[in-house]
Parts: C-alpha cells; sequence; structure tokens
C-alpha cells in the first residue's frame, strides 16, 4: 500500500485515502484547509489514533499556511488549533501531535514563514517517526507469536491507523517477515467495520491469511481453541495501564481471559496519557445513532429506535497481559513499567 | 401484530410473515409446496425455534395435501417429511414438531384424507398452543423482573419467534402487563441483525421502550450497570441444560456472569431435547459467507475474504441463572429440574 496520508506542500494539501469507502472504492479525500482536516478527522476519512496524529500535524501546517500573512497570525492560528484538538476526544494522538507543534510556536519567536516551514518538517518527522515506532513496536511483539499461532484482531491497528505497517498488524507483519507462519482472526467490528473492510483488506493485500467473524463469534471461537493470543491498538492509555480502544475491545479482553489467553495491547509512547492515573478520566466519545441504524443508506433498524453508539470502551489494566511499545513489551505493574518506560525515553 | 403464520385450508397454503425485510417492508411469503416452507425456513423467511415448529407442521399438512391422492403417498409424504425436518439443523423445535405429526401418522391405519385433517387440526393445535405457552412461560418470568430493571435480549424471541408473544419477550411483555416499569436493551444481533430488525420494532409497536446496540458493546453497558438481567430464548436445550442459541449468546452470558447479572434462558419443553445429554452434541449451524460480507447487496468486506459465519453458539448450563419455561423456572441442577418438568408433563 502506498502512503494513504500525503501532504503537497506546493499545492498546500493534504490528501487523504478515504477510509470510508474501504474496500469497495480507493478514493482520495483532499483537504485544502484545517478544516477540511477537522471534518475528515470527524467523518472518520481517516482514523486510528496515531494516523489522526499524523494528519492533525499537517492540519496545523495548513491552519498556518491560511493565516502566515495575517497580522493575527499566532491567534488565529492558536484558535484554529484548539478546534481541531477537540475533532474527537478519545484518541490522545490528537492532542498529542497538536502540542508538538505548539511547543515549536512557544520556544522563540519565530515569524509566520519561519514557522510554517518548521511545522512543515515537525509534521513530516511525526509522519515518518510514526512508521519506525510502529516497526519496533513490531519487532518487540513478533517474539511473542509462536510459529501456528492464530491471532484475533478487533478494528483496525494496522497501516491505515498509523503512518504506514501498523501497531497490532504491524507485530502480526514482523512475525511473518520472521517467517512464522500464522493466521489472523479480524473480528467485524461494528458499527463501522473496520475489522471485516480495512484489517481484511490490508492483510489480503500482503498475502497473511485472514479470516473474518461478526463480533459477537468471539466466545465460540475462543472456546474450540481456534485463537492463541489477541492483539489490539488502543486510542488512549491511562498511566495505570487502563487502555480506551475501539468498543468491544473490553469484551474481547473479559473473554480471553475467561479462556486463559493472552491479550496484548500493540500502541506507541505516543498513545500513553501519564496525565490519566486510570481509565475511568478518559472520555468516551457517542458517535450518532444513524451509524447503527443504517448500513450505506439501507436501513437496519426502525428508523427512530433509540441506540448506544459508543465509540470506545476501556479495558481495565488487570485484563491486559502486555503493553507492546516501541520502547519493548511493558508488563503489569504499568504505573512502574509505563514511568520507565517515559523516563528512558526523555533521558536518551 | 396480527398472525404472522397463517394457514388457509380453502387454497392450501401458508402466508408467512417475510421476516427478511422487515422493519423496512411487510411483505408475505406465500408457501404452496412442502418445498416452499423447506425454503422458507432455510432462508430465514421465519425464524426462531417455536416458530419453526408451527411452521413445519403446516409444512407436513402441505406435503400430504400434495401426495394424498398418489398410491404411494405414505412413502412420499415420509420422503418430504425427513426433508423438511433438514432445513435446519439447529433448532429441535423442527424435527419436534414433525415428530408429533409422524406420532399420527402412525397411530391407526388412517387414509390419507382422514389423516390430512387430522394433521391440520393437529398444526392448529400447536400453533395455539405455542402462544398459550409463550404466555405462561410469561407470566412464570415475570417474577424476576423488578419494577426499573432493564433487561438486556439478544436476537429476537419475540411473536415473530413464536405462534406469538414471544418467549424471552413474553416474559418481558408479561411484566410490563403487571405494570412494571422497564426497559429493553436490544444486541442488534449480527449478522442478520434480528435485535435490531425484529426485537425493536416488535417492542415498539407495543410502546415498551427499547434502545439497540451494537453486540460488541454489551461488556461496556454492563459494566456501567446499565443492565440489570439478561433474558434470551432458545434453540436447543440438553437435558443438562447447556443452551443452544443465537451466535453472540455465549458470549453474553460470559459476561454476564462476569458482571454478576442473573442470565435467564426464556423457552418452552418443547426446545428441550433430552435425548441428548450435553450440548456438545447439539448441531451447530455454518451459514452462508455472504450473510457477513454483505448487506442487502452493499459489500462490507473484500468479496473472497474468509469467514466464521456458525449461526449458533452453546451457553454451558452453568452460567444459566434459570431457565423458564411454561412449566416455571427451572434451576441447578437442571438433569434434576429438567426431568422433573417433563414427569410433570406427562403425567398431566
Amino acid at each position: 500500500m502506498d502512503n494513504h496520508i500525503n501532504f503537497n506542500f506546493h499545492t498546500l494539501s493534504l490528501s487523504l485515502l478515504d477510509q470510508r469507502h474501504l474496500p469497495a472504492k480507493e478514493t482520495y479525500f483532499i483537504c485544502r484547509t484545517w478544516r477540511d482536516v477537522q471534518r475528515a478527522i470527524k467523518n472518520m476519512v481517516v482514523r486510528g489514533a496515531p494516523a489522526i496524529g499524523v494528519t492533525a500535524a499537517f492540519g496545523c501546517v495548513l491552519a498556518l499556511a491560511e493565516y502566515a500573512s495575517d497580522a493575527q497570525w499566532m491567534q488565529k492560528t492558536s484558535e484554529a488549533l484548539k478546534e481541531l484538538a477537540k475533532a474527537r476526544p478519545t484518541a490522545v494522538n490528537l492532542s498529542w501531535a497538536i502540542d508538538r507543534m505548539l511547543k515549536i510556536m512557544n520556544y522563540a519567536d519565530f515569524s509566520s514563514h519561519e514557522l510554517l516551514n518548521l511545522w512543515l518538517e515537525e509534521a513530516k518527522a511525526i509522519q515518518i517517526e510514526d512508521e519506525e515506532i510502529c516497526r519496533a513496536i513490531g519487532k518487540a511483539g513478533a517474539v511473542l507469536i509462536k510459529p501456528g499461532d492464530t491471532i484475533l484482531t478487533h478494528c483496525n491497528a494496522g497501516a491505515l491507523a498509523t503512518a504506514g505497517y501498523g501497531t497490532a498488524l504491524g507485530v502480526i507483519r514482523a512475525a511473518c517477515e520472521e517467517g512464522k507462519s500464522i493466521k489472523v482472526i479480524a473480528d467485524e467490528t461494528r458499527p463501522l467495520f473496520q475489522g471485516a473492510r480495512l484489517t481484511a483488506w490490508e492483510l489480503m493485500q500482503d498475502g497473511i491469511p485472514v479470516t473474518i467473524t461478526c463480533d459477537n463469534a468471539c466466545a465460540l471461537l475462543m472456546s474450540r481453541g481456534t485463537v492463541q493470543l489477541v492483539i489490539t491498538g488502543a486510542d488512549r492509555i491511562a498511566a495505570n495501564g487502563d487502555t480506551a480502544n475501539k468498543i468491544g475491545t473490553y469484551g474481547v479482553a473479559l473473554l480471553a481471559n475467561h479462556f486463559n489467553l493472552p491479550f496484548y495491547i500493540a500502541a506507541p509512547l505516543s498513545t500513553i496519557d501519564t496525565s490519566l492515573s486510570n481509565g475511568s478520566l478518559i472520555p468516551i466519545e457517542e458517535r450518532s445513532s444513524d451509524e447503527v441504524r443504517e448500513y450505506c443508506g439501507q436501513p437496519i433498524a426502525p428508523p427512530k429506535v433509540p441506540v448506544y453508539n459508543f465509540a470506545f470502551d476501556v479495558t481495565p489494566a488487570s485484563l491486559i497481559t502486555g503493553i507492546i511499545t516501541e520502547k519493548g513489551v511493558l508488563y503489569p505493574p504499568y504505573e512502574e513499567s509505563i514511568a520507565h518506560a517515559f523516563n528512558t525515553r526523555e533521558t536518551q
């Protein structure tokens, strides 16, 4: 797969592979303003915590480019970034990327055009780093997979959810690159089917054996011994290891626990929000009822039936066997291992 | 709702509300031969163990009507019934109803036209009994529901799954009729959305508050205290209480167990197959991959991706708080309580 997030500095536009229409259609959504980027994130043209971070960084560049010649450029840009940060509430990589840009703005008294070049370099760096980090995550996690294993994954934590290679799917790709013969089961992941649409598509392109299944078949498959371990991505991890990820992850983790299967999270350190002591503090997004009541304009349910449509849930740290990061696999107690991983990073 | 299974003796046809198109369209599927009935059951025009039983009984009538003037009528009818019994493998009510018809055929040396009248009476009796049984199940189960409770149900165990009133939804209806103010959460129930399409539609028609949700939101809702108890139907119950029901029921039961919530099965004794000592002996139907890969002709997944599409799973008896039957609520140890319920029935 070519890069799905492409910034063009000459035309000042960001081209995003429109994930809403995959795998049926490969179309690109072109963002010319930061508001286009905000819309793309909100409407899930692009999704997945690390990919949202990369996209937001380019969104900052578009905001600054728009206001660079305005006397109030700094104020207007800051306000735009504040709005951009609100596009979706759960994935912490969104505010993490924007904070990285703000840090540069606040570092010295740059002109708007100086800052524009610095931000563009920073956004590119975030994109390049993200794929490198995914490869490091893959390498760290591949040792956990044995030849012959079948790995269950939920939602899409692949190349499409990152700058490339993926987190959970990065681990799977790395295991395949090491020559291990493995299989993947992709939960379809209602309501937006990221597993059936995106994970299946990515893995088929790479020739990695994948089978999809409805989310509700998990207990049956685990009880039959069809699954050996679970790996998912994350949208935000608290300091104690509690992990927000796509709705359904918590249930999968509880079932894995019941059937004594290892349950791993794969995520970059940028997904860990050490400012939150535990998962109850992570904001959980509720999305439109129509995501559940319709599919491609076809009604599924009575048009006015009330819907619970929480986009995420929080898996308690106690259910997580390990968190696979670019600094290696973190194990419980997570307060300590997470703090240690951040300290190691700071001192390098 | 008017009766969704209607036999017309004058035209020798069975009219079935086509559940595949609900709630978008209320259309009827007309069966003029037993093969039409076989197709209707196989393709899920009608579904739900008790409703399949009632439909199959009328299917027997159509088979006999077709062959009644044939010298080989008994052999041909018997062969047709054997085929009809294979339409779907899991719900035991299918063979239960056919066995009831065969018992009459084998009782005496009836002429084909005598038998036709007897079978028609028997099929009508099965239909009338089934609704009466549902009302008895409702009454027996309503005491388990407290005012203010929110009940989670999976799939559709309502009027549409029975001759009328429903099993799990029968309990909910009876609690409402007793004046209890309750709420229902209907799991959407992938892949065919019986919860979102049928349970939501039925309950809205009755003015019972219902909210739908994706199957994978179950753990989150239970962890938040949104649910007080779970009631589902059943497709086949073994002598030890192990229960086959719509795929996903096992996972819901495990989660209910984890969150210390009561998990009840509501089903008539005709759904209990005392010939099977435990659930591992219940055949589990696998259905077409396209049920998962498409919705209303709209692709969901890559067209050739392999799919696990098991239509049912088996919930171990150890996870079931009680089985609500027309003979009252059966409790563990189920070998004893089930045997007792059957003995009581026989001696009445």
